[in-house]
């Protein structure tokens, strides 16, 4: 991702665009609309600003693909002649009446996910009689597949999260007396010192807190004999990274290091399971199928593992009811975890990309239950 | 915002869904959708998580209000039983569905803003026939109209921002020969440090940068004899400051200062047009024809404000259009600027909220131009 030419990101670009309008054409979609998210980036190198001012990538299949812009955030767009048009608007102007002007007399419409819906409702007002689909189904397909240098960003994220995760667990991390908000800053700082742009999260839950899977890290001090559960990424180069990695302060309990045991059968079985052509939920179901057994089967209360790539959580999903098969260059995270409410929660997380040679892991640090002593 | 307890808090959430739903009534709507954004925690206390998993709350006349929310975040909602019930959905169920049912025959739905469009675009296919509004119009006027404790937390977190700038202003933050990126990481850490829960943005921009109003802090050196636009702010016990100074690194030119003097004079009148029962757009119009007069109208590119509140930008703005009468409690940003593409840039911000007795300011640093030499 380092050194790449403007010439030859226009033509990445270009290429990308080429297939979803080839997509587009199969789906007998006229239209794709494109604004806050990440397919906006992977078509055109430009991240829309989530504000109310409006940023819309519009592509056709009979015109340029133009990029509507607020004026005044125009100056922040790399143009890519070849690839798409800019037009500014001023702040007196409608900018979802601009977007309907190039839509011209298009039926069937596609959206971006992440777009604000404000917008979509004010566009109805615009295009009586269109139908929408979400984009997701034109751009995700090919996004979900990585290419070399996605794969290399994807492991050079791992390795920096890996790095932090091995501080921590070799105890250069200060935990005991300190909240577990510090904790979570000084992660963060940790990732960003390690080489990540932004950190995307940094979950931090001490005992009976690791028991909700999306705890925000507060101000609950980390005592001695608890596990602490650390679930951190962020972005580097435009590409995500995402671990968990559990400890435990003290001496743990027979019981704990038991479950654990099974915690980590169960992501091994994940993994193994992640092999192109399965579909995604066997990865689900070989992990859940180990925790099931040992009779842990109601305290897994989510999905085995989602998508990664420029967003942290995208296609594909390993959960029950996702056929889709996986492909080769498919990166997702395989992340089984143990909630007893009340008690104590664990949760083992890596990175994988699905290869024709197997499942290939963008993080290595340490499975174990680490002890802290 | 400090000692508020549980039953005082429902009490609050409670009395706002009514009026809500008297506002319903009067436009004839029979449903409001709240997801991501911040009319759900204004009406529940509850933040949603920007991610692919649905949290919603269905407001509709006839039932009680309802939190359709993953599973797996249930344990982060704190629960206030007489304002609105909590339904947990769990990973292979499909949300949409379950917000469809919970419409009932709802014909005409109001739609929060920040909703991801997928999102819009899934429920369509349930609830055929329906036409669609922004929640905006439902909630927005009772949150634009700040009470008593709103007030006091903005000028909390005016207070705190004020604290930075002055630091900048004092020389106490490292300029000359340091990034636009490690100075935006500086104020970020000043802004936590004093009391922000989270910043939101700390735009820097030297010299030619600064005629790019949303730059995004990066790789340029700050050098002598150029200025400096530093535009930051962040959250603090759920409100937001903004504030944006310049500073001059050495001996500005006539031209830079007079220029200065054009906008400061712009600000003032601005922030003085601010009265209750005044246009919004006249205190754009005010500002404006300061510049318009001096003849850098040319390059006064965007809007002179936004509302604040629990958002950085939220309603009202402050822009030609938009005639809705400032009320007491309105909160908002004041923020000419004058940008010479190529050159130099500047900007002057502080927040306003209107009251009976004028303009009341939430952050008072030196509005000069302060030279650092």
């Amino acid at each position: 991702m380092s050194v790449i030419s403007a010439t030859s990101q226009s033509a990445l670009y270009a290429s990308r665009l080429n297939r979803v309008r080839d997509e587009m054409q199969r789906q007998a979609i006229d239209a794709t609309l494109l604004s806050v998210g990440h397919d906006l980036p992977y078509l055109t190198g430009y991240c829309a600003m989530p504000l109310e001012r409006l940023t819309m990538l519009v592509v056709t299949h009979d015109a340029p693909a133009t990029l509507i812009v607020p004026r005044l955030e125009a100056p922040r767009v790399t143009a890519h002649d070849e690839v798409f048009k800019i037009v500014a608007w001023g702040e007196t102007e409608n900018p979802v009446e601009i977007v309907a002007k190039h839509l011209g007399r298009a039926k069937k419409i596609a959206i971006g996910d992440q777009m604000w819906a404000r917008f979509l409702v004010e566009l109805m007002g615009f295009v009586s009689g269109a139908s929408f689909a979400r984009a997701v189904d034109v751009v995700g397909a090919m996004r979900m597949i990585k290419d070399a240098a996605e794969i290399a960003a994807l492991q050079a994220a791992g390795a920096a999260a890996d790095r932090v995760a091995s501080q921590l667990q070799r105890g250069e991390i200060a935990l005991r007396g300190r909240t577990e908000a510090q904790v979570s800053a000084d992660i963060s700082a940790r990732l960003i010192a390690e080489g990540h742009d932004a950190v995307n999260f940094a979950i931090v839950a001490a005992g009976e807190n690791a028991a909700s899977p999306h705890h925000h890290a507060g101000p609950r001090v980390i005592q001695n004999n608890e596990i602490l559960l650390c679930d951190f990424g962020g972005t580097m180069n435009g590409y995500c990274s995402d671990i968990t990695r559990c400890v435990f302060l003290g001496e743990p309990s027979r019981k704990i290091m038991s479950a654990y045991s099974v915690l980590r059968a169960a992501h091994s079985a994940g993994v193994k399971a992640g092999v192109v052509g399965a579909t995604c939920e066997s990865v689900d179901a070989a992990a859940r199928a180990v925790i099931d057994d040992a009779g842990f089967g109601d305290f897994f209360i989510h999905r085995t593992g989602h998508g990664i790539g420029m967003e942290a959580h995208e296609e594909p999903y390993m959960v029950s009811g996702n056929k889709l098969p996986i492909k080769a260059g498919h990166a997702f995270s395989v992340e089984p975890g143990i909630y007893l409410p009340g008690k104590w929660g664990m949760r083992l997380e890596d990175i994988v990309v699905a290869t024709e040679a197997g499942p290939l892991s963008m993080t290595h640090v340490d499975h174990s239950l680490v002890i802290l002593s």
